[in-house]
């Protein structure tokens, strides 16, 4: 395979964006939403526990906004698995009170622009394999968009060369760099597995962050000319005393 | 954090635009739809009353036309908070009658370009501290549009130095300037939280001023060139009198 | 303000597409039906009225094909007053039975690139004023289409000189005038109020002229390089007899 | 009127797309489909009379695919009797079991760059007047597109002379003159009347003469670079025995 | 037919992506939700006998994320065939339970860039065959979407030379080549039958291979530059273990 495409690939992600539909759900009896809630809290505690056994991760989180209400985002070593979790949780109770409202399909990737040179195997490496399979954090605030590189007339990524490229994303990452302990990004690729060339999951306790980082960035050539974007989602940690106090009705 | 990306942050701002289910709505006894608007009125005047004590602000308005019956804009100091209150308000009563139309999530941002050169902490100076966290004026009409700067071929934004940026952005501003008194401007920043650079929010009594500004603006080189436009919504102010005969059917 | 920007406004005006729901429509007793019409009909006396009156206009006609099935649109000196006629049909029984299809919100606007230059003030000039504040022909068939001018590389109509747009929009205007007795075009400026920055109503008793009329404008240059169109909706009048007659069933 | 924009205009045509809600279909008695049926087919046995009459024409369509399950395609020498036929379909007991999936409105029309230089009327001629008055054929096969031309950049239709303009549709209609015998092509204008430029309904036997010949022409300068096209319709020929036959559940 | 636009075509094919409605589906008793299932499969074994006759062809895909929860895809000699199983399948009891999602109709292809020069009739080699009418594998994971060829300013895949166009092509395919025994690709053309010039199936085992192969090309100028890509499905194989077992509730 030509240098240019070469990545590191890890698990599996699926982003799952819900609208609750507020109406219907207030209907229910109450003992019936509680039970609703209770089986959905016994798949918290699953991926809770698989999560501890490093077989995979997940966030949850409120959006803000009409977009959704709440993302549930799972990261796992095989994409049967995600296809699983989603039929699954279709399954439930507290489903038949959501609207699918986004979902994103993609795997945790590393590029290799910003890779030493080395004869190991880089998944041998424990930073590599920790970065490739992450454990995702519990920040306060999330915010997820998928991207493209342009391919437009004279702003075409794809028809510059390995070198161009590499100086360009040598550059964006000293950015991301700058905000390290502010802003942790998890990057997953899904050329071929959905719409968009990449999704871009930040986290961070500052919502703010996300706002400083993403738009210092679009000064940076590489996003000025060649960055695509698609929507933008923003959302606050929720855990299970959170989630029993919003879907209180 | 290079000079083009700073910006100075205030309150936290979710526009909240709905539909209202007329025909459920004539379907329901009068007795309950009254409830439903004193319940609703319950929050009004706990927003009204944050207000009063700078903890916030709001504004309510209808919308002309299709895309949606009203709309409501809330600040608050933090990200958290505007989800609280969309939480809320998707609970109530009234709620169950309208159909989420359109939101936007931002941040009430002052640009660098037209900041004076000061060592003082721009946050300990009360009128841009005013104008971050401001109070949402009262006028007969608002109007709400979002906006990107252009980076397409030869118009891209991002790539202008700040020089030619600032420069372009004084002669934008100037026009701003000179419809004072006139139209009262808020800008938003969404980059990062949503799908457009910013969201522009403008108060008038004379609704004609909206299209003179906004036209005006439009031969200005940083809009003509460089601006991106989405979609646009005029509405006239509400209070509970007005809504209260609004919803009388 | 800059003579670029210079335009006379009159009348504020809302285009309301609906579609008819059938199904539900058919399901209603006879009695109800007819009852709905009247109540309709009671709207169609007093805008009827008004426009007698000078007080504003009105148009109502059936749109061909699936986009819509009838059209109001409403001339009115104030834009509350557009809300509040909206508002007010919404809250009728025949509503019930109608699904929003398009709506759009714009001013009637005449533009300085054909004036002649004088002393006078345009509002004391009574064909001015008719032309501001014009009551709507009945003629048999109807068009509308809102339009933008192009920003677009090369093709930037808001970077020519105010000499350039002057010379292409007197050309423009003049195939326009070649239609004089055959279509009747009405302008209504729409920037800072709806998506698109011009709103155009055409009214002719040959619906053909419609196609000839925009078929021949799109070879003039203001069109083929500067044009941006959206959706085109064509219909047909209608008053009582024929709206009774299509809601029979 | 400039010569650019002279065209001959015959029928008016509208294209009407539905999709059958099985469930519901299902639903119903088997003597009330049966009713639906025969109603539906009333209006078959009118248009053919029309059709044989020479007052209209019409097509009836099966679509292959989920963007519509079946297509009516009408010509009739008024606008408003189109708008009549599809309020009457409305109206039955069969479009209570359909959802409108796409339509389009146009007009026959014979462009001006093939066109002989005479001095006789067009109308009077047989040969040209069939050809806007066109009994559709009753292949096996459908194709319908919309299109417009191109007015892009470099790539601009509406700014070509006369000259260049005729050239190029001299060897386009060379490709379509090929195909004689093994597709019936029928080009519909719809400037002012719908979002495209112009409808394209294509009629074979051999439903991969539809490929083959909007592949080829694809290669020509017309279609390459000025050529925009809308969603494509691929369907099979209906009539009474193969739509009841489709209908039985 | 000019060299450029020849094609060796095959079966017809339809894909046909479906959501399930859950909540309807858990609402029904289990004998009839097992007896839909039933009724299902009795269509399975049919098209696993004609898949055995060589008939045809079919492919039976769950889909990862929300835009739909399984896929069916067909191979026939007819598109009338394809329109008669779609119709079939969608009064089963099994469809009323799902939401179209998104279909695509196109026909097995050849394209000649890669053809060797010979006087032989393809359609009588067996090879060639085989590629027109393949009977589809039965790998772990599949991956869908479709494309155009780009015809924009500079970048005008169709305004090309055949030579021009054989040697991008060559170099693409042999990309594929490199893929061979880990990506299984079938090209349908679909110009004149959907909305896109083509759409591309891909089988693998290692879905990741999907992501590899697809950005790998992307370099490749015939992509980079000339590549259109629409939304892109990926998803894994279904049988009637797994199928059971997916709608067990």
């Amino acid at each position: 395979m030509s240098e240019a495409a070469q990545t590191l690939d890890g698990w599996y992600c699926l982003h799952d964006f819900r609208s609750i539909d507020w109406t219907s759900w207030k209907k229910l009896p109450s003992d019936e939403r509680e039970a609703a809630i209770q089986e959905f809290y016994t798949f918290l505690d699953k991926w809770d526990l698989m999560q501890q056994n490093k077989e995979g991760s997940y966030a949850f989180y409120s959006i803000v906004g009409q977009k959704a209400d709440f993302m549930l985002m799972w990261l796992r070593p095989t994409m049967v698995e995600l296809n699983e979790i989603e039929t699954a949780f279709n399954k439930t109770k507290l489903a038949e009170y959501t609207i699918p409202a986004y979902s994103y399909v993609s795997v945790v990737e590393l590029s290799n622009y910003l890779a030493g040179k080395s004869d190991e195997d880089p998944m041998e490496n424990p930073h590599i394999k920790a970065r490739l399979n992450p454990i995702l954090p519990k920040t306060q605030y999330i915010c997820f968009y998928p991207m493209d590189k342009r391919r437009e007339g004279n702003d075409n990524w794809y028809m510059l060369s390995m070198e161009d490229r590499r100086e360009m994303m040598k550059s964006h990452g000293m950015i991301g760099r700058s905000y390290a302990g502010k802003v942790k990004q998890i990057i997953t690729g899904s050329v071929g597995f959905d719409d968009w060339e990449w999704g871009v999951t930040l986290f961070a306790e500052d919502v703010l962050q996300f706002k400083k980082l993403v738009y210092e960035m679009r000064f940076d050539e590489v996003s000025a000319r060649y960055g695509e974007f698609g929507a933008f989602y923003v959302g606050a940690l929720l855990n299970k005393e959170r989630f029993s106090q919003m879907m209180t009705v």
